[in-house]
């Protein structure tokens, strides 16, 4: 059987994307215009003629909603569901919020792009029962809540789901959905396409736009990089992101 | 271990309950009242303490938007999810599209109430292919989509679902959310208060207010009928419910 099709799509904007601060694991839900977002998500999935037949989340609402969102735009709404932690957006430590422009400007460039971008640097450790720490939620009882990660700690916890729980849907020939974050989907787009360390500090991957990737036999995407179901608004929008917190 | 918490919730007003048709598998949205009802239900499980593990839903979009709606103001948005035909609403025959007003006055009482009430008694087949049948639905490609149903017939296909899907979760001492419909939730409540094929005739369940059971070792209710979070809000909506069609 032929391996199935995957595609990735990326929350809409969150009330603390738009007021411009870390959010990592903090549970915000999404703007207005991320509700939008998520919509045209499920539209361009609709027109396109991909049809999920299994979505996979993370445990945080932005992820949960666009997915809720845009399946019911495309009219799968139906389809079954898989929540997991190893999805969740990279935790931001110390810095979950705190205002973007705010740090820039506390910590100068060179450090606020180390946080942000450098695959190995994580931020300070978050306060164990700060008000935004996640160490005392209920959805996180079974595991240990970080306290921070930098993309490769994100790279380490999401492969082993990617290849227990997604790998199994693509082999038998399913369509999959993996709503997510940009820092989890990063990781899985650093691990399919094989970009190096420091490459992948300059990969930004827009919000609400899904990306197929058609994979082979070892999974290896037979157009690498994925195609974006609406490619100029996702140039656009890969720009917009390169400047946040400017 | 004690046996779980079961918890269940008939999904809001649909745009059709709003126009007074029968809907049955016809896949309608919720309405505006039927969004509201939904996020009660939410803050009804979240001010009791009534935190679902799990979730399962019917393939319908109003009781699936329901348990997403609820779970959100429940703050248990991230919990698993399972969805499964046999938890959708009865089929409706030839009766689904058609105005439930239209159809007393051209049957008249003594047909109309048996079509809706009678326990064995299914409306007329409807037409395969036709506008509001499911039999080219690729949500159902896997089984024989029914042409009609009597409550019998939904008793037959949702007690294997119950005792396959829904127990171990019970047994395993989790609180279980079961978001579906008036007719699939009778069927359950037949079973597990051992209600006769003419008492279940008067039973009517409303929408959007929590229903809890507590359990026993052999999965008998210790509160016969249930206890709806709301009992005021109960009882008045179940007299509406059974003047529909008037």
């Amino acid at each position: 059987m032929a391996v199935g099709t995957l595609v990735l799509l990326r929350h809409g904007e969150s009330v603390w994307n738009a007021q411009n601060l870390f959010t990592g694991w903090v549970d915000v839900p999404l703007s207005e215009k991320g509700v939008k977002e998520a919509e045209r998500g499920g539209q361009l999935l609709r027109d396109a003629g991909i049809l999920p037949d299994i979505v996979h989340t993370s445990l945080l609402r932005r992820a949960i909603s666009t997915a809720n969102i845009a399946l019911d735009a495309a009219d799968r709404h139906w389809i079954q569901v898989r929540r997991d932690w190893r999805l969740n957006e990279r935790h931001y430590g110390a810095l979950q919020g705190k205002n973007k422009k705010q740090t820039l400007d506390e910590f100068g460039e060179e450090q606020f792009m180390l946080w942000r971008r450098s695959y190995d640097t994580p931020p300070p450790q978050i306060e164990l029962g700060s008000e935004f720490s996640q160490d005392a939620d209920a959805r996180y009882a079974d595991i240990e809540v970080p306290r921070t990660e930098c993309l490769k700690d994100v790279v380490a916890r999401f492969l082993p789901y990617w290849e227990s729980a997604v790998v199994p849907d693509l082999r038998a020939g399913r369509t999959v959905l993996l709503a997510a974050h940009g820092n989890s989907l990063r990781a899985l787009v650093k691990h399919l396409d094989g970009i190096d360390d420091e490459t992948i500090a300059g990969l930004n991957i827009p919000t609400g736009i899904p990306l197929r990737y058609d994979l082979d036999d070892e999974l290896k995407p037979t157009n690498p990089g994925g195609t974006y179901l609406d490619p100029d608004a996702a140039a656009n929008a890969i720009k917009a992101v390169a400047n946040q917190g400017r």
